[in-house]
This record gives structure tokens, C-alpha cells and sequence, in this order.
């Protein structure tokens, strides 16, 4: 796992999806109001993951990316940015703060809040299919895209999550919470790859039970920074989580438990990439450098 | 414009499409909550007007009507179903009823109502997605139905609804309030017919016009219902709009002016079918019987 080969590839890439995002939705909506609220929390920075993994996943295929892969990428950061403003609004998680700046509904008001998550979800979808990628692949994704972030996926692990916090989860449903809630998402960023790579189906399987370690990894990694990080370190409140008597596996596995999840999902991430028949996929593998700092 | 055409054909497909959403909608998510919210309102009745116009416009061009096509119309009502569930909150309007029963939020919570209709918006397009229609028309579907609800139509419509209450719009502003807030999606209803009766984009126009006009009617037509009527027959509260403050014809240009631009809409939409080259097309005329009792 090399560490560079992912710093450099977010050097890469990064800076020109938040410039796409920037120049894309300058007019994004005749309301002005409503431009406003979808670009402060689009615009509010972040490691663009979601976008970056899909598009390492066209670069190991040896794929150039064009104006449309670039597009149907970034759109999978308009999703993950409308669910971060609804799960942080005063009916969910409750949230003032956000990448160390106020929260959409904290700036703007819960109406806009709620508006701006509600136009920023079909906008995700919109990119897909304007990006001007054939209509085999903008359909294959509108599926994989309304799975992740539909009943069954997102808004089911939020479901949980807030229909859970209080009472103790055993490990197989915080499993499959945070499957739904930040899985699905990363799912998709991965099968998003595959479908522009034009990667045949019967060898996408190895990339796909990757992508779901490296969910989980990432969700546990997650909970585990909300326990041993400051607000500072993070930009939004810590031990918010164990105050709110959400189900983690911290709160579950004690910390040293967590760890070991992590330790042992970063491992299947990485045995399911030493299954995956093709080409070079040490880019892939340097993602799980995320986990060690 | 015969409105017993328009009575058998709803005669035929209310049922069908009924049943086809609480078939399809049993298990919808793993969590019985969500299931129970989404169902509440997508099973609480209503015209089901917007897949009823998109299977009109099926039937005029002679196509027979598939399974397929049921379910991609089907869709729309999802979407509209999200749209009322979100308009009706705390933050929003405010409403308590709905078709004669307590809202999502009142019966549910507030953060299982934002995530009811979270949920169902990726459902519309997860069924144009998975419906069995050719990739061409799920990728023109999904632009399509993504504008109509995205940031330059449905949402940009209910930002200048909520925040235009309390000061008179000009004529411009609230014709395109209404365009983008109830228009859009009878414009994609009609849309979603044409792309899947596979009519040459050189033949459409007219019937978007129609559409078009045909949307405005009925909203003019809502607007003025809410000064006439009683809650009983409404099957929600009336009389709010003016309490509100909100931007309606009536209030614009008194029941008299609305009345008369209601004649001046549905004039409109006559004028536009006539124009429509093709197939004999009584059946979306009477269409506009919905505005004479």
C-alpha cells in the first residue's frame, strides 16, 4: 500500500472537482437563495472520496477520463453532500457544525435546508444523464445511483440510526447500518467505475466486495476519530456519538474492539483486490492507506 | 371535450395503478418504519392525474400499454407523493391534513416524514431504471424527470412559495412559481408518454404545450379552490393561502381575474392539441374537463 500513490492522485484530481463543482453551479437554480444553500455546502470542501474512488477506478482499467466521466463522478458528491444537510438537521442528528463552519439549516434556515437536500439529490441524477455517456451506461447507473441512495440503501441506514440510537444493536445490524448508511454510496462509486470502464459483469465482483470493506472500514475508521478526535482535528463536534447514545462500534466493540473491525475489514478489502482478475490495482490498494496515519 | 372519456379512462387505470403501488410497495425497505410512512402516503388516494396523463398520451399514439410502461409511469406519482410529504412540514407549510387524514409528520415525526420522502424520490427513478424499457428512453426519462424536480423546477417553485409569502409577486413571477412547482411535473408526465411512445422529438412540441398549459390550468384551478371550498370537501385545510399570505391568482387578480385565467389557460391547451400533428387526440382534450363540474 502506497501512501503517495493516493496523495498524488487527490492532488490530481481534487482541485479540479471542486473547481468543476464551483463553475457548474453558478447558476444552478434561478432562486437565489436556494444557488446559495446548495453551493456553501457543496463548496464546503471535504476529501471528494466518493468522486476520487470512482474515477481510480476508470484510471486501473486505463480509461482517459473525459468531460463526461469527470461529470458523472462529481455528481456522486452532490448526493453525499444532500444527505450530510438532511442528517444534520434539527429533526435528525441535530447538527450546528459542519467541516468547522455552520451547518446548512444553521446558515440558511431549515427550510432551505430541507429545499437544498431535496434539489441537490435529482440534480446527482441529472449529471448522469446530461453528461452525454451512452444511454446504457447513464441507465445502469441511474439503477445503481437510486439503489444506494433509496429505501434499501441511505435513507434505510438512517433510518436506523435514528430510530436506533438508544437502545444497544447487536453487531450484525450495526453492520448492516453502516452497509446502508455510508456503504451503499461507496458501492456505487466503485460500480459507477465499472459501468464507464465497460468492465464485464462477470469480473466486477472481486472490485464490488472491495468496495464494501473499504465502506466499512471507512465508517468504523469514523467512528473511532468522533471518540480519540478534538472538534478542531475534525471540524464538527466529537463525542457526539457516545452523548447521543448512538450505536458505534466503539460504543459496541470498546475502542480496542473497534480497531480490530477495522484492522480486519481493511484485510478482506484487501484480499478481495488480490482476488480481482486484470490490470494493476495498487491505486485502488493505496485507498486503504486512509486508515493509517 | 367529452368528460365521460376522461372518467372511463380513470375508471380503468386509478384501480390498476392503486393496486400496482401497494403490491409494489409491501417491502420497500427493511425497515417497517419508513415502509409504513412511505406507504401512508403514497396509498393515501388522490387523482393520480400525473400517471394517468402519462398513459393518455400512451394510449393516443395507440401504444398498449406494458408492464413496463405502468411502472415508469407509476413513478411519477412518487415523486409527486415525496413533494407534498416535504411541503407539508413544520418548516415548510405547516399543514396538518392531507386528503383527509393527519400528515406524514403529525403521524409519523418529523425526521421519519424528510426520510419518507428522501426515500422516495430514488424510488421514482429506481423504477424508471429497473422498469424493462429500452436504455435510450430510461436515460431520456431520467434527464427528463430529474429537471422537473430538480433546482429549475419543482424545488426552485416551493423556494419562491415559501419565500414569497407574505409579498405580492407580479404576474411573471407567480406563473413561474407555478410553472416550476406543479408545471414541471405535468410537463414530464406528458414527456415520459412521448419519449415512451417513441414520437419524434419534431412532433412534440405541441403536446408539451399542451401540457404546459394544461398545468397551469390546474394550479389557477387549485388556487381557486382553496377560496371556495370547505375542508370537508377538500380533504384538507382551506382558506390558507390567503391566511399565509401566500402568492395565488385569486389573491392577484380576485376570483373573477382567476376565474378568466383559467378560461385563458384552458383555451391555450385546446389551441395546442389542435396544433398536435398525429393520432386523434379527444382523449387528452378531455383531459380539460377537469376544470368544469
Amino acid at each position: 500500500m502506497n501512501k503517495d500513490l493516493l496523495t498524488d492522485f487527490e492532488a490530481q484530481w481534487v482541485p479540479q472537482i471542486n473547481t468543476y463543482l464551483d463553475e457548474n453551479m453558478q447558476t444552478v437554480s434561478n432562486q437565489a437563495q436556494l444557488t446559495a444553500a446548495m453551493r456553501y455546502s457543496v463548496l464546503a470542501g471535504g476529501k471528494r472520496l466518493r468522486p476520487i474512488l470512482s474515477l481510480a477506478v476508470l484510471t486501473v482499467f486505463g480509461c482517459e477520463i473525459t468531460p463526461a466521466n469527470l461529470r458523472a463522478s462529481v455528481a456522486l458528491e452532490l448526493m453525499h453532500t444532500y444527505s450530510l444537510i438532511h442528517d444534520d438537521l434539527p429533526a435528525m442528528d441535530n447538527d450546528n457544525l459542519r467541516r468547522g463552519q455552520p451547518t446548512s439549516h444553521v446558515k440558511f434556515g431549515e427550510d432551505l435546508a430541507i429545499l437544498a437536500g431535496d434539489a441537490l439529490q435529482p440534480l446527482a441524477f441529472q449529471w448522469l444523464a446530461d453528461s452525454d455517456l451512452p444511454a446504457d451506461q447513464v441507465a445502469a447507473m441511474t439503477l445503481g445511483l437510486a439503489q444506494a441512495a433509496g429505501p434499501t440503501g441511505m435513507v434505510a441506514g438512517q433510518v436506523a440510526d435514528v430510530k436506533g440510537a438508544g437502545h444497544q444493536l447487536p453487531l450484525a445490524a450495526l453492520q448492516q447500518l453502516h452497509r446502508e448508511k455510508t456503504g451503499a454510496l461507496i458501492h456505487y462509486a466503485v460500480l459507477s467505475g465499472l459501468i464507464q470502464a465497460q468492465v464485464p459483469t462477470n469480473q466486477r465482483a472481486a472490485y464490488l466486495e472491495f468496495a464494501d470493506a473499504f465502506g466499512l472500514a471507512f465508517q468504523i475508521y469514523d467512528d473511532i476519530l468522533d471518540v480519540t478526535s478534538t472538534p478542531a482535528q475534525l471540524g464538527k463536534q466529537t463525542h457526539k456519538d457516545a452523548g447521543e447514545h448512538k450505536n458505534t462500534y466503539p460504543g459496541l466493540l470498546g475502542l480496542d474492539g473497534a480497531n480490530a473491525a477495522l484492522t480486519a475489514a481493511v484485510t478482506h478489502a484487501q484480499q478481495a483486490l488480490a482476488q480481482a482478475a486484470g490490470p494493476d490495482n495498487t491505486l485502488l490498494a493505496a485507498f486503504l492507506t486512509y486508515f493509517t496515519n
